[in-house]
């Protein structure tokens, strides 16, 4: 087995300033493309090899899309001669020490000159253990691969009960959270339930399966307007998605979800996707941090550290604009990427830093085959095709590589004319994580076996 | 949890003769195809969900492809309006009981009134359960995504010691077993090390990065012809890969590979292609097992059991041309479950059942870019770009799904003029078998978080 003190991070000394960016989301890899490896050395940490373009990862959780398709290895998005002194590292950051100005890992420190932290954020449970432990996150590439195996998983067991109760529960689908990643996923799921699923389980009554959409507030899509919100409820509701408003989750044990307002529902699969939290780190200055995100000035400077920057959705930039900071999208973390490369630049010049402005470019989400609502500048508001035709063309503009954009591309004209999904692969064991040490699988199947 | 009792195979009751079908692999698939449900009900057991196009399992385990491109869901294959009286079941089989004509399963009993045993094979370690514990088996989807996930974590850790030990432990890899799984593998990794990883990793050199291919026997690709092995074994060592013919391993810990003739290499991955064993059920008769496999006579008929069948890489059928049965490959089950078909209507009938020959379509392994092997009938034997092509063409027409072909076409043209492997995302942790309950991880990355 390998050893830890085996390790170390073997990144070269250098004259040149230092930039360490933690995290290769959106505004890890728009810094890191735009800052010139002739004046700094770049060193980006992550947990993972790659960059992902999450808002499709429900597509990979309804077998739409491979993994492949919607991420790209970071080493690739960095491999030409454009980026000879940067550096990646696969290694998870423990601690920063601004005091010092370095950052720990468990395979030693590394002194930085700049540090960005760009790590995003994490699902938040808001200290429910028990939702943590039986509920199905979808944030990251296992977590997508889990609910798809879940999904088919809980088909494959419905055609194999004849008791009601246990076949209604698996049959059961509650989605907490009406954000887009809610919306989209219940939009996918009951696109499944008409058109693949039917062929796929020929012995099980579609007309029981049972997709529950459940949000805290009165409308879906919160953070899009409300003529869109609108729209995309009828949408939702034509395609039979039961739609719980003003509804909260009190618990769920793995078998019974019980709402703030009494009501149950007995379901095998409950997936969370009601909020997240900055991915924090250890070591930062307590006042820099609020409502879990990082306190940033118009040059995404923590307060108090000239040196020490967020980006995207951990930074929580008050303007008079946005009070409670940007939204939780792409498009702030890519634009603030993109201008801190600039003032790194500037800093080392000793040049006036530029103030960030968020340009809106308007936000989208889809629902289902022609389906899709749009907020455009100006207040516009678009819904059903010609969202639809924006939504698509939008998501296949912003994929990272030319793979990527034509494997995503075959695949939804294939699925578009076809109905299929062509990815109903069971790879994952069937078991939620609360009960992982203790099942038992009729199938004998375990992913590490 | 679902517990077991409120499951049950939920079975529709027949009339027609019920034909039980174990496995879904070559054989299990042509059989079900060709067997009419107008005169039988089929009922097919697996214990994945899918059927696998298993020669092309080393390009997932070396980023070439996902697996939706070699996988194709079993409910899919038998979607249509063709397949009314055939009944897929996602559960392991137990047990059989020819006395009583039913099959065990943990969620109840089925009786048959004919039995086709097609399982195929497992990794068969010749009861060594270190190398068991410690190896990479390369049988299954999550063996090549396992696979995968080591060798670019092996990278990713190689950049990050400056220990050369360790380094070199990381940069080697064993590949035991020189048949088609071997070479293909060790041929996929030596083109990776030429292509893809130097730019990925430009903190390695990759002229320390050692594959090694280890035979038993004195030549690579035993089953096919001398000629062949000769031109193959030319290849890989044009590649630099490193043939270590004549040679047995005796152990594995995990850290060092010791050979019979006492030689060690040092090598923090050893993958194992050495050996398969047909994977029996239990209350097979004890006379009708040689060898791990089944023996049949040339109507697939287990002896002494007219109504149980035994096909593909499990079925033991010596003949004249074949004393030690048919060769391992998806020809003989292909063939041998459309056989089978027109046989069990034969038997319903009461005619003649027709006697199995086998055709010999010729065998075909790739190496390389522009290098394969191929043995065609009338013992005619190709090399180079001619035996490229004909492999090229022969594995996109045998794939099962239009949509698979496609995939797989399009992958194949992108890397041909790219040099690209577009799937390398780290999906699984950093953790050999052995090592699984004790790994800590320094990047914090394990799949079930």
């Amino acid at each position: 087995m390998l050893e830890f003190d085996k390790l170390s991070l073997n990144i070269p000394d250098t004259t040149k300033p230092r930039v360490v960016i933690i995290g290769g989301g959106f505004g890890g890899i728009n810094l890191a493309k735009k800052l010139k490896c002739e004046d700094f050395q770049i060193v980006m940490f992550d947990k993972q090899n790659y960059h992902g373009f999450w808002p499709l990862l429900y597509q990979v959780a309804t077998a739409g899309l491979e993994p492949d398709a919607i991420a790209e290895p970071l080493r690739k998005i960095f491999g030409s001669d454009d980026y000879q002194d940067f550096h990646f590292r696969l290694v998870r950051v423990t601690q920063i020490n601004p005091a010092v100005k370095t950052v720990s890992t468990p395979i030693g420190d590394l002194p930085y000159d700049y540090l960005v932290i760009a790590t995003g954020t994490k699902s938040n449970y808001f200290g429910n253990d028990q939702i943590k432990k039986y509920s199905f996150p979808l944030k990251k590439v296992p977590d997508a691969l889990n609910l798809r195996s879940q999904f088919l998983q809980c088909f494959e067991q419905a055609s194999m009960t004849i008791d009601p109760e246990i076949r209604q529960s698996l049959l059961n689908f509650v989605i907490v959270g009406g954000g887009p990643t809610g919306v989209e996923l219940a939009g996918a799921l009951a696109e499944m339930r008409k058109n693949v699923l039917p062929t796929d389980y020929p012995g099980i009554d579609f007309g029981k399966m049972n997709i529950y959409l459940v949000e805290g507030m009165d409308r879906v899509l919160p953070p899009m307007s409300p003529e869109s919100s609108a729209k995309t409820l009828g949408y939702l509701q034509g395609l039979g998605v039961n739609v719980m408003l003003n509804t909260l989750v009190d618990s769920y044990d793995g078998s019974v979800a019980t709402f703030k307002n009494g009501e149950k529902i007995i379901a095998h699969t409950l997936i969370w996707a009601a909020g997240v939290s900055g991915a924090l780190i250890e070591g930062l200055p307590t006042e820099a941090v609020e409502r879990g995100r990082i306190l940033v000035n118009t040059h995404n400077q923590i307060l108090g550290y000239p040196d020490m920057f967020a980006i995207g959705d951990i930074a929580f930039m008050k303007t008079d604009e946005y009070p409670r900071g940007h939204p939780g999208v792409a498009q702030p973390a890519i634009q603030q990427g993109k201008l801190l490369a600039k003032n790194l630049q500037r800093l080392v010049r000793g040049e006036k830093l530029e103030d960030f402005k968020y340009h809106d470019k308007g936000s989208l989400a889809i629902i289902g085959r022609n389906k899709a609502v749009a907020d455009l500048p100006k207040n516009k508001h678009l819904g059903g095709f010609f969202a639809w035709i924006i939504w698509l063309f939008v998501h296949i503009m912003f994929l990272v590589g030319f793979r990527n954009k034509l494997v995503v591309l075959s695949n939804w004209i294939y699925h578009f004319f076809t109905y299929e999904r062509g990815t109903r692969l069971i790879i994952r064991p069937f078991v939620r994580k609360g009960d992982r040490a203790k099942r038992k699988f009729i199938n004998n199947y375990n992913a590490d076996e």
